[in-house]
This record gives structure tokens, C-alpha cells and sequence, in this order.
């Protein structure tokens, strides 16, 4: 049994505060000619600012560029902190280990020709990764673009994108395993008034990863918001485990997954060779924790300056304010298609409105405010804002603006009206960035996120949401043990096998899940009996691990009504089995009630990278044709198996809908939080298990197993 | 009976060009204060480059801004093409009529307080009417923001907007009901490159609509995209014709409908009382023609970077390049979502791309031709994107491009590669807009669009995919005549009526839609049978046109499998009928075949905007639950029915899947048509038909309507 917490095994962060801010640097691999890999540094870290020592290595040179170039590692005369290595692969395990002889405790290997390339590389990746053990050092890379510190102008690293002068620093930090494309949305976040005091190409992971930089992140004091550009990760239950912590220091993640069709899986795993988990669980862990997903450019910008606001919504309910019908109408839309919702703006709110707006405006919500009537220059617009802001109706606001002249002094105006309030409030422009760019330059730096786009501005608002939703969530329950009864102990077989249906069935039971009443008699037994085991009617089905798809092989017989009908059955079905295959194991004929209900399938998988998880959705078509299915981690309670059971789009034949009564929906959450419990711990033996069908009665009537299966591994030795 | 033809009547188009390119300008309520509605426009029309004259008009002033004013229409001495005008509601009507004598063919009314304002604008507004048509003036407006032609620098109207010096003139026209947010679009576009020609506030649309806009514009020569933002539209069938002629034309109409969703609905009604048809018939409509439908400014400035270029691609096959593994991943990860698919290259092109890349480049699709070994610059890059662009397997190609100073030499290289071609190649740029802004300028100025944001890209690129499929499909089949039978003479009652479940079926049987056998028999027959008149097993229902909703009201009886049930199911369905409302008229007992097969459902609305309709969809959940239902307009042949059921979500459960047989799709296909026919043919007289369910039978076995319902409007006197 593994006891649930190490599956959520907190990781010890690296300080990797050294490696982000060196006091000096030794470029090994270094080049005279400075646009090579090895040349490059050299200019990045004396040309941006970078008030480090700077050193480089290379037999063949006495100096480059007005700085001295030492023989080897053991020459360089002061303490470095990290070792930036250009090398060609088949050298730098040596110099990893040149780095632990010489005390510097950080390598960035930006050479290519490790695991990417093959067997061979993949090896030489195995000697780096035995080295670095060894001798204490900490790797990034190797295939990676570098580092780059923009606060402390760190631009340890090479290519394209780390020679602009355009990037800047701000409160966020990215990690990416694509360096060239992660460091290229570096520089153009920039030029949307994006800053990043960080950035890191994790190549090939060979020791640190985009994982150990993340959470290391989360915990910089000039950190807001971490941006991970991901194809894959080894420990899905870290990964989860930082979505946690996302939640608790209230810092969003912005994950920005690639790779989750499968044309880009292939297109991935030809890139880096990095296998990987289905997009589904990254999905799930995504939707748990205090990830914002992105999939462009645009919505990381906006994104990131929504939470660079630090207001977060209490809930919602959102108020919308506009100058023109058109614009009121088209953000509702946008609302609403994002799950935000528009409330009635309170009574006092619309005397209030009336009485700060001309006659025609509509102090509903959308309020139309028209832009006729602003003779003071849209100040009195700061009232409209101000009354819809207080009302307690409302979460959080998106306001269009003033445009043209007017625009300067009202936005001053507005900052006193948003000192009087800890609500978001987001600004929709209706004109160009070049039209007003200044006073959006000054809002921004005021905690006010401004958009053009209106489809935008919503977004970015949803996303604020959403984070905010899921904190509150964390705050109320995540936080607090699990609520689940005791693990218990099953009875395994050592050996990888696949458990007969009658003895997944026991070990299920044994956690409390309900299953068909049945009974397991001998062939001989059956053609005993004088009454039915069981009342009519009845299902008879051979038991067997050997055979587990049963109905395929014709060992079942449903709907028996009578004693005749039911010996019959069992000679039928054990001479069915023999036929299917002679040599399998016969246990004995199962027979057992014949259940109804609602179909809906229960799946466990032990995912190699995300541990434990469980499936849910309804059978048939629903699985089948519609894909409308489901994931959670295991172990989890009955708050997140209801959540499982309302997200799925068929969720209204469960709970009841035109024509159709509610069913067992409790019943339900529990089977499926005890399913994670059995998962959770037994995660080392347990692969699979397959509850199909579980049937769901009407309300207050349970449901039941009428089948199930468990695939074990092999004990561990 | 009506005419199918009548239901797509072509509408005569009127030439506008003396509206958009006026040789004078009479501005009426002309005000000496240039910040006011009547004051802008003298601005706006003598500070802009507009060559034709300006005529303010009032009698109050004797001259303003340096120009000569009138005291009324009568005494301007010039002949003018348009009347703009600004006066107060109740006076609009006398200057349109004053337009007529003083032969001023165009009004464009700027004033508000017409219908958008209740019951007393709404008399003005048709008095206002009244005047036009009695004069034969044009109207643009009322409460509009008027009508702005940048390529003649004719800015007839007010607001903010108006007045940037920003605007550019371009191929696209924008026709907007809402002048606010739509002119502020075209202000936002600018900044962005994309450039209108046109640009008209339709406002209350009292004469011209938007509709008569679209139409015009889509015929102008310098018009190569109409934009159309709509709350909604009062003659959908035009707004289909219209989708047509675009397809014709090779002319994307970019549609940016709003008022979608019930909260967004709502604020439409309270900004314009603009009543509409619901958004899924709108969907239908863009979705059948030469629609592009947009959400946000993004996708307007992206599609129209897109269709600028003036090439459609053969099919959805994409060839994706990258410089950098991670974005070709993504990219392949967004084409994917979108609908596009991306081919395996043709073996020579393999060949072709080893011989011009690095040998750790990556010749699949993605290509991944890594950013290193350029050293020509990427002047060999070129041969790259040449190979795939002449791949036969592939119809167009999304590349990433080289940054930095190499790029503006690689751009001139590129033109050289597009002249043998003529593919589409949409470019996605790695870096920000300030890094290489002049090269994507040269660029799109040579018809090569420039992206930034991946995700954008794609979407833009599968714009122009879906539009040139839709283009496709009409020139093979949209040009051809209706594949259909001739229309049938119904026998229908004059009055206004629900027709009872045998006639309603006998009227669909009429048109070749199989229904189940059945015989009507009054109850005496009834209880005198000697047999059954139809095979067991057998349905017995009251025929009254008095109870649509049979089942509810008891008057149903299923599975009767002898004589005695027959009669005594007639006996208790009589008396439930009875009870149920004394004073139906019953015209007897409705005796049929049980049918069986897969449910769905066919649904006719008469739309008073869009005519009649038809929906289609699975039975039960799939459309209570899932709403899993789509729509098409009436009439339509064999090919837009098969289109009709593949689209549905569920259509696999009626093409089969694993372990559910393929059912009759041709069948359903036929039905759907003919249902399609008897909505055209009789909408003069048919509200409703609902047609639930409609049994669906393995293929070969037909379908057959169990039960039918047609509701009738009153003929027309």
C-alpha cells in the first residue's frame, strides 16, 4: 500500500537564486568570433549592463574582446557561480565535472547533441546527468537557449531574441521548453508593455526543470506571475502540487501547453523525444489548480496584466459599462459566453445612475451612458463608474472609455474613484493604442489593465475569475484534509494479472463500493441447486481472470427467470469458456442480480506521469461518441466527485431534467471518491480498474457495479 | 401556394455612389459652435480634403467657418447629392421633404429621438418615411453617425472618430449598426494597417439598412471585403441572397453579429427595439454563405490581412514551417483545432528539404528547418518554403520567419518564391512588431500577410480555407437549379389552425415524406372490427385537431397485440379525450403500425425574419439535454440535407459506430429535403411542422414519421 501523501510528496526547492543573479560567470567553449554560440555571451554579458565578472575559457585564446581567456576551469581566478558551456556534447560531462572540482555549483549547457539526436546522445545525456550527481552540480539544459535575468541585465545565454535592447523587465517569470519560441514571446510580450524579471530555456531537463523552475519562481518576491511554455512533464503530481501552492500565495500560472493533439504530439516528440501524458490530465490538473491555460500571445499579455492589478473578483457578477449601445451589447454577449454573468444593478445604483447620466442613457446593465451629454469632459462618466462599482450586486467591472482629448483627465479622476474600492475594474478603449497611448500607459501603471479588443478585455476578466474562483475554492477545502475513511487492506496476488470480476468486485466492496449481490458456485454446485441462490431474475456469467472480456467470449446469459433456465445457462456459458480458450482457469459460475439504473462507466488509470487517475461519463454514446468524459487525480472526497459529476454535459440526465427524475447523485460521489481511494492506495499495485457499468438508481436509491475489473502490476522487490 | 422563387427574391440594388461621393453638401442645422452635431460635419468636410462644396443651411446665420449659409434647402444655389442633417426629430420630416423639391436624391439624418425612443419617435420616424417615399429621397438614419469615404475624404457625420487623422483608406467597406462601436473598429483597424474605402452608420434604418449597404458595396470595384457589424437584420432571406452573390463574387462578407446570447438579445432590444430572428438561424446563414464570422477586432484585422492577398487555397491540406521545434508543435496543435490537417509531404519534397537543411533538421510536417546553419542569411530559408509550397499534397503553408537583420534580405528572396505559386503562404513572425515592422510592411504591401501571434495566424488562415471551400461547393452545386420535385396542391383549411396528426400526415405523405401506415376510424368501427385493420402490433391515438398534446393528455395507447385491447383501448382513449376537453371535436380513432427505429427530430418554423426553416436533431437528450440540433433554410436538396446530418454531433449514431449498425442516411436525407419543400411551397399558410419522432431504420429500411403536427397560419386576404 502507498500511503496517500507521497503522492503528493512535497519536492525541496533548489535555491537556484545563484544561478538567476551569478557574481561571475565562466563561458566555457568561449569564441572570438562573437556571433557563434560560444561568442555570443561574451558580448551579451558585458554589453547589457551585466555587473558580474565575466570569464571566459578556451585554451586556444590568451583573450577575447578585452577580457582574458583562461586554459580550463581551474584557471579562472575568482569564485564563478555558473559555468555557461558551448562546447561540442562529447566534452561537457568533463567540464561538469571541472565545475564540482572548481566549487561552481551552476551550469547552463546550450549545446545541442544530447537525447534529442538519438542513442548516442542519449547516452552522453547519462554521462552529464552521472556527473553532475557526482560532483553537486545543478544543470540547465543541456539544448537549451539559457538564462536571462532582465532585472539584474543577466543575459546568460545565446540567440536572436536575448541581443534585443527592447526587452524589459516586470513581475514575471517564464520557464519554457521551447527556448526559441518561449524567449521570442519574451520580446514581443514586451513591446505589449509586458515585462519578464525572468526567463529560462530548460532544454532537455537533464537535472533542473521546468518544474523545479516553477515552483522556484513562485516563491521570488519579484514574481507575480509565472508563464510556463510546456510540451511535457515527467511528475504530473508536482505539477498538481504547484497548481496548489499557485492557489495559496494567490500568483497565477500561466500554462501554455503544446503538443495535445495528436499531430502535434508526433510534431512534440520529434522535437525534444519527450514522452508524455494526454492533454486530458494536463487539462485536469490545469482546471484544479491555480493555472490560467493560454493557448496565444494575446491572452498571456492580457492576462498578465489583469493579475498584475492584484484585485481579484469575489465572484462573478459582473457590471458593464459603456458610451454606445453597440459596445454594451457585444461585451454582454462575450460576458455570458464566458460564464460571467450580468446582474440587475441595484435599486439605489439606478437612482444613482439616473441621476449622473442625460435622459436617453439605459442604466441597466450593459449601462448605455451615450457619449452625448459629457459637457464636463467625462468626469461626471467617474460617477456612473463609481455607483456601478459600489453596488453589491457587482464582482467586477468592465468600463469603455472616453476617447480623444477628454481621456487624460478623466482616467485621473477615475484612480480616485478606484482608491475607494478592492473590485477589478478593466477598461475597454474604443480607439487605437496610438490614439491614447499615453494615458493607457499611465493607467497600466496604476493598476488599471486597458484593452482595445472587447472580446479581450472579457477574456482577460474570465480569467481573473476563474483564478479567483479557485482560490476561494482552495481557501474553503483545500486546505483541509482529505475527508475519506481508512485504507484498507486487500488481498493481491503478487504477480502483474488481471483480477476475475467476483474478486474486483470483493475489493471494491471492501471500500465501501457498492456492487451486484452474486454468488460464485462451482459448475457442479449450479447443477445442485433445488432453488435459485439469489431471487429471479438473474445474470449467470463465467468467473475467470483469464477471460476478461466476457461477453465477447459468450460466457454470459442474462434475464434468467427460472431454475431450468439457469443450470442451463451455466453448462452453456462453462462450455462456451472452454471453447473460447481451453486453457483458461475457470473460478465458477457467477450469478448474481440482475441490476438497473442510468449506465455510466467509472475508469481508473495509472497514469505514468500523473499517478492515479480517475475517468467518469456516462456509457455509450456519451463515452463513445461524444467524448464526454471527465478526469480527476486520486485521492480525492466527495467536494470534488460531485464537481465531477456536474461538468460533464450529460450531467442533466442525473440530475433530473424535462421528463426524467434525479437519480442517486450522492450515492454517485461517493462511489467515485471511494474508486479514488482504492486507486490512491494501492497505487503500486493497482494499473487499471474498469467499473462499466455502474448503474445509478433514482434518488436515494444507491447505485451498483454490475461489473468491474482490476489489472494489477507485479509487486514491487 | 408560393412560389419557391419568391423566397430568394433578388432585390434591385440602388446606386450609392452619389451618397458616398456627393458633389455638394447641404448640411442642415448647420451650427456656428463646431464642437456641436450640426457644427462637426462643416469641420469634417472642409478641413479633410473633401473637394465638393458645403452648404450650411440656417437661417439664423448668415455665414460660418467662411462659408455662405442658407436660411433653407430651397435657396442652396448648387445642386447637392446629399442633405446631411442635425436638426431636432420633429423637424426632420419637413427637410426630407424639402430634399424632394430641391432634387437632393440623399439624406443622411444624424438627429436621434426617432423609434429608439418609444411610441411618439416612432411616429416621427414614420412620418419621416412617408416623406422619403413621397419623394423619392434616400434615408440614411435616423440616429445614425453618417457616412464616411476615405478614398474621396468625404466625412459626412460627427463624433470622435471622424476627426482622427489616423483613418486609412482600403478595399473594405464597413457597414455598421452601431456608428459608435463600428466607426471605432475602423479607427482601431488603422493602427493595425487595414485600411476602409467605406464606412456607414445605418443607424434606425428607416430606408436604406445595412442589408442594401452590403449589397452595394459588395459590387463596388474598390471593394474587396464588406464588414458588417448587426445587431440584427429584417430580412434574413436577403442576408442569405447576399451570402450567395459574395460566394459569386469571391468577396468575404465579414459578419460580426451581437446580440447573440438572451442578456446581449436584451441590451439590443433596448439600444435600437431592433426585434430579430434567433442567432441559430443567423448562424446557419453565414454558415451556408460567403460569411466569415467574426467576434472581435483581432479576427476582422486578421481576416482581412488574410483575403487581401487575393489567393484561396484548393483545399485544407497545410504545410507548417518553423524555424523552432516548440512552434511547430503548436501551430500543428492549433491547424488541428481548426479544422485543417497537415498532410505527410510527398517524397520528393523530403528529398528536396534534405538537400537544403541542416542535418538535424526535421523534413516532416512540421518542418522544423532549425534556426541554425543559415549562413547565407536565410536566403536558402526560400528554398524551404519553395519545396513545400510545391508540394502537391499540400494546398497552403504557415511558415515562422528569421528574425532580426536577415530578415528584410530573406523578404525580397520570398516574393521570388510566391511568383511561382499561387498557393496562400501566411507568414507568423517571431518577434514584436517594432523589431522587423518595415519588412512585414514590404511584405503585406505585396500581398504576403504578416502575423504575430501563432494562434492568430492559423485562424486567419483557416478564415480563408473555409471561405474558398464554401466558394467551392457553390460554384459546383450553389449555381445550379434545386434538385427537387415539383410542388404539391395541399388541401389545407382557410382558417388559422392546428391540422390533426392523420391530416397533418396525409399532407406530408402528399410530398413523398413516408409516415406510418394507419387507418382513422370512427369508434362505432372501432368496437365493431372483426380483425385488426393493420398487422399487429398496433397504436391507437384520438384524432382531434383540439389536442396537439396527445400523450399528456392520455389519449395514447402503445404495443396493442389483440382484438380485445384494440377495442378496449379505443373505448378508454375516447373517454380520456372526454375528460381531457369536452368540448374537442374528435374525428375519430387513429389506429397505426408500431414503428421503431433510432428517434429524431424535424422541426419547420416559419420565421418571420429568415421564413421557414428547418432544424434537425437526435431525439430526447440530444436535444433537451445536449442541443445538439441544426438548421437550414427551406427549400434545400439531397446535398445540403446529407450536410444537415453529418453535422449534427450525434451523427454517428446514425452512420454507425462500434457495435451500432449504419442506419439510412439517404433515406433521412430525402425526408429532410421534402420536409424542406412542403415548408417552401405552403409558407404562405404553414406556421409550424413538427415531424417527432421520425423513426430512423438500418440502411435500406427507409424512415418513417410516427407522428406529425402542422400548425396554419389564416389565409391571406
Amino acid at each position: 500500500m502507498v500511503p496517500p501523501d507521497t503522492l503528493t510528496a512535497t519536492v525541496t526547492i533548489p535555491d537556484l537564486s545563484r544561478l538567476l543573479n551569478p557574481r561571475a560567470v565562466a563561458v566555457v567553449g568561449a569564441s572570438s568570433d562573437l556571433s557563434r554560440i560560444g561568442g555570443q555571451p561574451l558580448r551579451l554579458l558585458t554589453e547589457y549592463g551585466y555587473r558580474g565578472k565575466v570569464y571566459p575559457v578556451n585554451p586556444k585564446h590568451r583573450e577575447i574582446k578585452g577580457l582574458t581567456c583562461y586554459p580550463d576551469l581551474a584557471a579562472v581566478p575568482a569564485p564563478c557561480d555558473v559555468a555557461l558551456v558551448a562546447l561540442s556534447a562529447p566534452h561537457v560531462p568533463a567540464v561538469i565535472e571541472q565545475c564540482g572540482k572548481a566549487g561552481i555549483p551552476f551550469t547552463i549547457v546550450l549545446s545541442a547533441g544530447f537525447s534529442e539526436v538519438g542513442a548516442g546522445g542519449k547516452a552522453l545525456q547519462e554521462q552529464l546527468i552521472a556527473a553532475a550527481r557526482r560532483h553537486n552540480v545543478r544543470v540547465i539544459g543541456p539544448n537549451c537557449l539559457g538564462v536571462l535575468n532582465l532585472r539584474d541585465n543577466v543575459r546568460n545565454g545565446f540567440g536572436g531574441t536575448l541581443q534585443l535592447g527592447t526587452l524589459r523587465p516586470g513581475p514575471i517569470a517564464m520557464v519554457t521548453q521551447s527556448g526559441g519560441f518561449g524567449f521570442g514571446v519574451v520580446a514581443v510580450a514586451a513591446y505589449y508593455g509586458i515585462g519578464f524579471n525572468y526567463a529560462v530555456s530548460t532544454g532537455n531537463e537533464a537535472d533542473l526543470t521546468a518544474l523545479d523552475l516553477i515552483g522556484y519562481f513562485l516563491e521570488c518576491d519579484d514574481v507575480e506571475t509565472v508563464v510556463a511554455f510546456l510540451e511535457g512533464v515527467a511528475d504530473g503530481r508536482r505539477l498538481i502540487a504547484l497548481g496548489e501552492r499557485a492557489l495559496e500565495l494567490g500568483k497565477p500560472i500561466l500554462a501554455w501547453k503544446v503538443g495535445n493533439t495528436e499531430v502535434g504530439r508526433q510534431a512534440a516528440i520529434s522535437h525534444t523525444a519527450r514522452l508524455t501524458a494526454g492533454y486530458e490530465l494536463y487539462r485536469a490538473a490545469f482546471r484544479a489548480g491555480g493555472f490560467v491555460e493560454i493557448d496565444d500571445i494575446d491572452d498571456l499579455v492580457d492576462a498578465a496584466k489583469a493579475f498584475h492589478a492584484r484585485r481579484l473578483p469575489r465572484g462573478n457578477r459582473t457590471g458593464v459599462i459603456t458610451l454606445s449601445g453597440g459596445a454594451g451589447v457585444l461585451l454582454a454577449d462575450r460576458c455570458v459566453e464566458r460564464g460571467l454573468t450580468l446582474p440587475q444593478l441595484a435599486p439605489d445604483t439606478g437612482a444613482r445612475l439616473r441621476e449622473v447620466t442625460v435622459a436617453f442613457a439605459s442604466v441597466g446593465n450593459p449601462v448605455d451612458a451615450t457619449a452625448h451629454g459629457y459637457n464636463d469632459q467625462f468626469a461626471s462618466y467617474n460617477d456612473v463608474i463609481r455607483a456601478v462599482l459600489a453596488d453589491p450586486n457587482v464582482d467586477q467591472v468592465i468600463a469603455r472609455v472616453p476617447r480623444g482629448s477628454a481621456a487624460a483627465v478623466w482616467a485621473r479622476g477615475l484612480l480616485e474613484v478606484l482608491r475607494e474600492t478592492d473590485k477589478p475594474l478593466l477598461l475597454n478603449w474604443p480607439s487605437s493604442p496610438d490614439d491614447n497611448g499615453e494615458v493607457m500607459a499611465f493607467l497600466e501603471q496604476h493598476g488599471v489593465p486597458c484593452y482595445v479588443a472587447p472580446g479581450r478585455t472579457v477574456r482577460a476578466l474570465a480569467a481573473l475569475t476563474g483564478f479567483a474562483e479557485k482560490k476561494r475554492r482552495y481557501e474553503t477545502r483545500g486546505k483541509r484534509a482529505l475527508q475519506r475513511a481508512e485504507a484498507i487492506k486487500l488481498d493481491l496476488p503478487a504477480s502483474a494479472s488481471t483480477l476475475s470480476e467476483h474478486r474486483s468486485k470483493q475489493c471494491l466492496a471492501a471500500y465501501g463500493v457498492p456492487v451486484t449481490r452474486e454468488a460464485l458456485l462451482a459448475p457442479a454446485e449450479v447443477e445442485a441447486l433445488t432453488g435459485p441462490p439469489l431471487p429471479f431474475p438473474l445474470a449467470v456469467k463465467i468467473e475467470s481472470s483469464d477471460i476478461p472480456h466476457k461477453t465477447e467470449a459468450g460466457v454470459v446469459r442474462l434475464g434468467i427467470r427460472d431454475l431450468a433456465s439457469l443450470k442451463q445457462a451455466g453448462r452453456e456459458i462453462a462450455a462456451a469458456a472452454r471453447e473460447h480458450n481451453p486453457d483458461a482457469r475457470i473460478a465458477g459460475v457467477l450469478v448474481q442480480e440482475m441490476a438497473s439504473g442510468l449506465e455510466v462507466i467509472v475508469g481508473v488509470v495509472n497514469d505514468p506521469y500523473f499517478g492515479p487517475t480517475i475517468a467518469f461519463g456516462l456509457g455509450g454514446i456519451f463515452t463513445e461518441v461524444l467524448h464526454d468524459i471527465t478526469h480527476r487525480f486520486a485521492p480525492f472526497d466527495l467536494d470534488t466527485a460531485r464537481e465531477m459529476i456536474m461538468e460533464i454535459k450529460g450531467a442533466k440526465l442525473l440530475t433530473g431534467y424535462r421528463g426524467s427524475p434525479a437519480l442517486d447523485v450522492e450515492a454517485l460521489a461517493q462511489t467515485l471518491a471511494r474508486l479514488s481511494w482504492v486507486a490512491a492506495d494501492h497505487a503500486d499495485r493497482i494499473a487499471e480498474i474498469d467499473v462499466n457499468p455502474l448503474f445509478v438508481r433514482a434518488a436515494g436509491e444507491g447505485v451498483v457495479a454490475a461489473d468491474a475489473l482490476i489489472v494489477l502490476k507485479g509487486e514491487r522487490r
